[in-house]
């Protein structure tokens, strides 16, 4: 309680402490290899779920729904209960939570195919990529920003780029993270992506979801991150073997390294194969769990979990202490 | 030509001038009346027409597409010439141009529900009709940019509320420019929107795309702006009127009083039932002629005229000086 304390001094300009960064994995809410399709059943899942979450586990009350846009083939215009909203008191959701998502089947065709994370916008292909890569992954956000104020959410689409997010030779140079929080202080939920965005010796890059989490926990100090994935967490070797063994929890000192605390392991700890989300496009396992041990680091917990399972939804909790909570717990050892 | 040096000294950080800010008038590229509906065949026109100016009339060369996003209802992926792009010299376009896009029938339903340009986040009503309301307005700028993209055009969004543009009491606040400063430098053109933003006072409120451009003009120095909306220009009575006068010459004194320069009317000028654009959602006619004039008395000529004519094009190269011109020019008579 004493740490909680002290983390929520470290960010004056916030009016409550942020409680929870979630990361909706690319490959946890797209269809993996099939172009630009989202995986609508798990998506609605993790948005019902952070709701519950962000309701404290309360009687589910009435879902103010903020998408009052028309789908495509939408027979009628939306209806809005104007005066039944005029007269609610107030959503009753702690909404104090910052979405952040990975790109899966958006944009890694378009980034792909043109090469822009090794930059040079002077390149007629590079540019080409930079912009069609930006349309795939804004519209992927755009969804998720819909499917998360269609659960009574009320989310802002925040896309790093636009909001001058940039590097230097791939590390974070630039962020302006003061619309997000002026956002969180109105009780906004500020759903940010992995982006095509301009770098000072390269031109430009790619950013990658789990380095904006990382730099975000870093300047509103949550009091944990979920990682939302297509697996149950990180395990031992590739999750399609049989014999694969889910990592339950790793420790990170203050130098970095990390060891696996649970279950204990035969043979060399440090050297197994990890493999929490294959198909993700950005940076692999080695960037995502050192990303992760950064996090960590920092004193802040980091829980990896399958969506759309009672696992993800004691995570978006922050109660993962039980022993049957199926997913890997990343902690400061310090 | 002295005036146009002195205007580029103005703007040290940008390499080149930029050389027009184009406003797509909801109007002219939205259907009014049916709700969140593009005016394709007006959006294609103007995205064409964008291309040939920065083309500065030259003979169009290769369309370099840049959505390489399904569209629904596709039945294939995009194919892109990866070989073929990669040894194209240049896009071969003078692209410093900057976009901004009104809402028209997009957002227009959900900010009036909701009442948010009055503020009031604490409603439950407000904090919806604003997720609701930048939701509508963003699908609009993402359709914006794919149609510009698919001209060959380096379009980039640049949503102002996650861009961190804010008011106090209505009037802006803060805007952080440098990030459409350095995407301009880099060759791509910022589309920018109306767009429901945070108020100092009023907690939120509806920030118009003119007051945008106007700030834009203040900031950039554009060689001139253009106003693309659904009638030839602004008109001394609603152009429905069949007696109704298009009014070509407007001049604004260093006061910001402006007087009818062209055609001589009879009887009072300043008093003349101004319509440019009656379905616009936001300010209507005295505060997009007052955005304007302001633009004017900056030394920067306005022209106002009809999106997919030969007039449009010829306003967006900058050419209005010849007499079947058909548009209004509003001009600093200083």
């Amino acid at each position: 309680m004493a740490e909680e304390a002290a983390q929520e001094q470290t960010d004056p300009t916030a009016s409550r402490p942020v409680r929870c960064i979630v990361k909706l994995g690319g490959a946890a809410i797209t269809n993996k290899g099939e172009l630009e399709s989202i995986d609508a059943v798990s998506l609605r899942s993790a948005c019902a779920q952070l709701r519950q979450a962000m309701s404290h586990g309360g009687a589910a009350g009435k879902v103010v729904g903020m998408d009052w846009s028309r789908r495509p083939g939408d027979p009628t215009d939306p209806v809005v209960d104007v005066e039944g909203l005029s007269e609610m008191g107030g959503l009753g959701l702690d909404s104090n939570f910052v979405v952040v998502h990975g790109a899966g089947s958006f944009g890694h065709f378009q980034a792909s195919r043109s090469g822009i994370h090794k930059g040079g916008l002077h390149s007629t292909l590079v540019k080409a990529g930079f912009v069609a890569t930006r349309i795939s992954v804004t519209s992927l956000n755009q969804e998720i920003v819909r499917a998360l104020a269609r659960e009574g959410i009320p989310s802002v689409g925040m896309s790093p780029f636009a909001c001058g997010w940039s590097t230097k030779q791939r590390n974070l140079a630039s962020v302006d993270a003061s619309q997000i929080m002026q956002s969180l202080h109105v009780g906004f939920v500020p759903v940010l992506h992995g982006d095509a965005v301009l770098d000072e010796l390269l031109d430009c890059t790619i950013l990658s979801g789990d380095v904006i989490i990382r730099h975000l926990a870093q300047l509103l100090s949550p009091k944990y991150v979920v990682f939302l994935t297509d697996v149950h967490g990180v395990y031992d070797r590739p999750p399609s073997d049989p014999n694969a063994v889910l990592l339950r929890e790793i420790a990170v000192d203050e130098n970095g390294s990390w060891s696996i605390v649970k279950p204990a392991l035969k043979g060399n700890k440090k050297g197994v194969e990890i493999s929490v989300a294959a198909h993700d496009t950005t940076g692999g396992m080695e960037t995502k769990i050192l990303e992760a041990a950064a996090i960590a680091r920092l004193g802040v917990d980091v829980y990896i979990t399958k969506v759309g399972t009672e696992h993800s939804l004691r995570a978006l909790n922050g109660d993962t202490s039980s022993e049957d909570w199926l997913g890997t717990v990343i902690r400061s050892s310090g």
